[in-house]
């Protein structure tokens, strides 16, 4: 006969019944937490939760109760998008990244030009005779490329 | 009485039920498309996918099916993580993107202060009087503070 957690963990408070000493969820779900509980059973309902960490080893069901308590507590404040919101916002603020990395490099291929035209004007005023041309492929600039990164997961609605 | 649907939609099919006319799933869950509600109902359950389209005004439950499908999807994919990976990947490669473009800044920086140095000493070579001062405060450089976007949603397992 298997017995019972003397204290029932917030899912089986919730669902109100008894918590066996092998509960599933019981090690994820504390009663000290009930809100927890609620939330993820609200997106996820008890069953799918249970059935989904028991299809997990046991050392990866901490972190997959963690991330879906997450999900779910974004799904709870955004009913239409979920975390689909913050992960097209991240996208977003990539390609912004992109643009301003891509902006800076310009800039500074500009400010090099016009250093090195000034340079040239200087030597022909003085009939100084420097090398200049090394300044500008000196300067290799970010190749960071952001785009890839962004498309990777797009969500494409 | 309520007339059925001549072609049952994706859900009513799966869960082996007539489809009446006015089945809240079938705008979204069509029968060409039947891998879309499994996966759904794998993750979320055809009653909570009911409900939590029934509790939104019908203009925005399309959206809602749709986010609720690549949810799903990603959780299917990384049953531990499910779409909080793309959330951690993104935020990280959002501070690797200021990292980038801090150290674009600085680069900028040291070659303002290395040519105006170098003017300065073609001034005393040539007894030129120039005004350089002007050249390090023009540059505005690029301001853009990614360290809050990244912040804004952060996963903390």
């Amino acid at each position: 006969m298997i017995s019972n957690n003397p204290t029932r963990c917030a899912a089986c408070r919730f669902l109100r019944r008894r918590c066996p000493q092998d509960c599933v969820l019981a090690p994820y779900f504390p009663s000290s937490n009930p809100e927890r509980f609620a939330c993820v059973h609200k997106i996820f309902g008890a069953g799918n939760i249970t059935k989904m960490l028991e299809q997990l080893p046991v050392h990866l069901r901490e972190a997959a109760a963690d991330s879906m308590f997450y999900e779910a507590s974004l799904r709870v404040e955004d009913p239409v998008y979920g975390c689909v919101r913050i992960i097209s916002q991240l996208q977003h603020h990539i390609l912004e990244a992109q643009s301003e990395i891509l902006k800076t490099n310009g800039q500074v291929a500009s400010y090099i030009a016009q250093q090195q035209l000034h340079q040239q004007q200087q030597n022909v005023v003085h009939g100084a005779s420097y090398q200049q041309d090394m300044q500008i492929s000196e300067y290799s600039g970010v190749g960071w490329d952001v785009q890839t990164l962004a498309n990777d997961s797009y969500f494409h609605p």
